[in-house]
């Protein structure tokens, strides 16, 4: 066989989202791009701020010599010094530029991540419903996911995840606001996570590390603050991306940030930067570098993407839906009306509406809603899931 | 310990190249950086092209709505399809959209490939001197690297690489024009390669992989024509990047390229797209893609960096220095007149001269030479080498 067994393997049980949306690529040549109602990707449909575009064009009419070559492998220090600054503000932590890396969006910064904590066997415990690449990301180096249930609201359940805490667990990976539910931790929770944490470090006579997620972190609603990690547990790594705040997922461009407080944490530093160089990240990319940097307080306006899950929640559990309320990103995450969330998922298609089955996230009975999508498609869509419902007489 | 035990070995054994440009920055700090003559980074001094920043600027001036959202994993299809139209006309093979795949430069592209190729324990042929992140990208993925001899002028000895190849082998990794050597591998070199694969092939059962890193395939000299890999071997991938040829190596942006005649190959761009995915680079920084679809027959001036070749080659073997001519990338690799590569590398430093040690690339007794710097730095250099050379009689 030319390809690798483990990669053979993991190619047979394709990601749902992927299959979702290859199935939505037929049914839109069959009845029309606009008319077919696509929420399979969170694949944000505003577009940047105008102070990026116009930093970008600035920038192109009066390029700066050198400014595509290669720079320090965690990044510019003029980029890292401005989002310390932003980190120290928010956190009330002494943060500096060393504490930061620039990386190849989030999904670059986990992987450096868990290529610099992770041994073979090493456990990280994620809490699901969750992002399924998680999965793959921690396995990439050895590492083992261990699956933690979340309450019927998916807040954390700190019970669970204090059971599933032992010898080999290196980590606890949250992601708040969470895709696929759309759901905020609040600041009690990860004050009580962080208190956990804290106890079973001791317990256990070393330090767990606390990833959090933050991919979606300017994306909350109903004026609520993100509670900042950093404040409640040492030993907290940051991750995030400017995919969605500034609406740049295709440019890959996010950081790391590890607490001052941290374990050793120079050499946490020296370790993440090798893993962004040695996997071949090598740096972030250079142009987007540079413009993402005056940026730290800026967002698109999270309003529309608000005002859309305001018109979306309101409907779907008007017309009987089971959905807990989000309070960031922009996924809603529906109990399934069937029990089988891949038959409630091909009903939808019926009405040619793509979702993604929950099970595509570690929580069958449920369907995933991406709304990045314009107004009229939501609003065309609702037709649809009213039928599906009456169908099923939720 | 907080981080990986892995990575902990792997930072104690730091990388030459980066222990000699932390050298040259203290150097940099006590001398002035105008008085120190850095070739320690193969970063290209060069601007990219006019055309390439003409493009960048009208983009900026006239964005297209989603041209900063994810496309598929793979890339956008315009731009590989364009990489695709060269490579057919460069090979006379059917290539198409679907044997390319975007990447996050070539040590992405290497990366994503050793991902999808490798099981635990397969090996991985590299002829050596060699770039020694090779050796992190394959162990990466439980590979093994297998280290063969070159002749005295750096080019390959096939009769070592018929040795080395055995039951466990997966792939043989080769890098023309060569860094550290400047090597360019010649079309006889390429063809007794292939016929030798195609020999061992048969004879293991299966098909060996040849993976082609050309990261510096437009920078060669002498009006010399690369050998097009793919017409002497049906198994190989190409790797390769827009950091040397466009000087755009902070931006990350490459592409990997399957031959249509590879076994499997529906099934190994999967794998690779798949890697792609799961390792974090989700898809190569969307706006490069844009702008190097149309650049594909473009380059620097190759002549500038022909000319520093010229002017250094004569000058350091006028002074007794013996080096092998190189006919490509932007290195040279001379013999050490010592035997300790590091202490001679030292003695240049006392010259405010940067280089680094062979052994950072597996061959002491050596040193390199990185001349993608001003003029005006090498004829800065040259009383310095001169009386390296003088004191060691070469």
């Amino acid at each position: 066989m030319a390809i690798s067994r483990k990669v053979k393997n993991a190619l047979n049980g394709a990601s749902w989202v992927r299959r979702m949306f290859e199935e939505g690529e037929e049914l839109k040549r069959i009845y029309g791009e606009e008319n077919v109602y696509d929420f399979s990707l969170g694949n944000p449909n505003l577009e940047p701020p105008s102070s990026l575009k116009k930093a970008l064009k600035d920038l192109a009419e009066h390029p700066i010599t050198g400014m595509h070559r290669y720079m320090p492998n965690n990044g510019y220090s003029e980029t890292r010094k401005a989002i310390a600054e932003y980190l120290k503000e928010e956190s009330g932590l002494p943060f500096n530029e060393k504490h930061v890396v620039m990386t190849v969006g989030a999904a670059g910064g986990l992987n450096v991540i868990l290529k610099a904590l992770l041994d073979e066997g090493d456990e990280v415990i994620v809490p699901y419903p969750y992002f399924m690449e998680f999965k793959s990301y921690i396995e990439n180096f050895g590492g083992e996911i261990r699956l933690v249930e979340t309450n019927h609201d998916f807040s954390l359940n700190l019970s669970e995840i204090e059971k599933a805490i032992q010898a080999k667990t290196k980590a606890i990976l949250i992601n708040s606001p969470n895709n696929p539910t759309g759901v905020v931790y609040d600041h009690a929770c990860i004050e009580k996570l962080g208190d956990l944490l804290k106890k079973k470090s001791k317990e256990l006579g070393k330090n767990l590390h606390l990833i959090t997620d933050e991919a979606y972190r300017r994306i909350v609603f109903d004026q609520i603050h993100l509670p900042i990690v950093f404040r409640f547990y040492p030993h907290t790594i940051r991750v995030t991306s400017h995919s969605k705040d500034l609406s740049l997922p295709g440019e890959r461009i996010g950081y790391v940030a590890v607490s001052p407080l941290c374990e050793d944490v120079d050499e946490m530093m020296a370790a993440i930067v090798f893993a962004n160089r040695t996997l071949g990240f090598v740096n972030a990319p250079a142009l987007m570098q540079r413009l993402v940097a005056p940026l730290q307080r800026n967002s698109v306006n999270v309003r529309e993407y608000e005002e859309k899950r305001d018109l979306f929640y309101h409907a779907l559990t008007s017309f009987g839906y089971e959905v807990v309320k989000p309070q960031g990103a922009f996924y809603l995450f529906p109990k399934a009306p069937i029990e089988d969330d891949v038959a409630l998922v091909k009903e939808l298609q019926s009405k040619r509406i793509l979702t993604v089955p929950g099970r595509g996230f570690g929580k069958p009975g449920h369907f995933r809603i991406a709304y990045a999508v314009d107004k009229k498609v939501i609003e065309g869509s609702l037709p649809g899931f009213k039928e599906v419902a009456e169908k099923y007489r939720v």
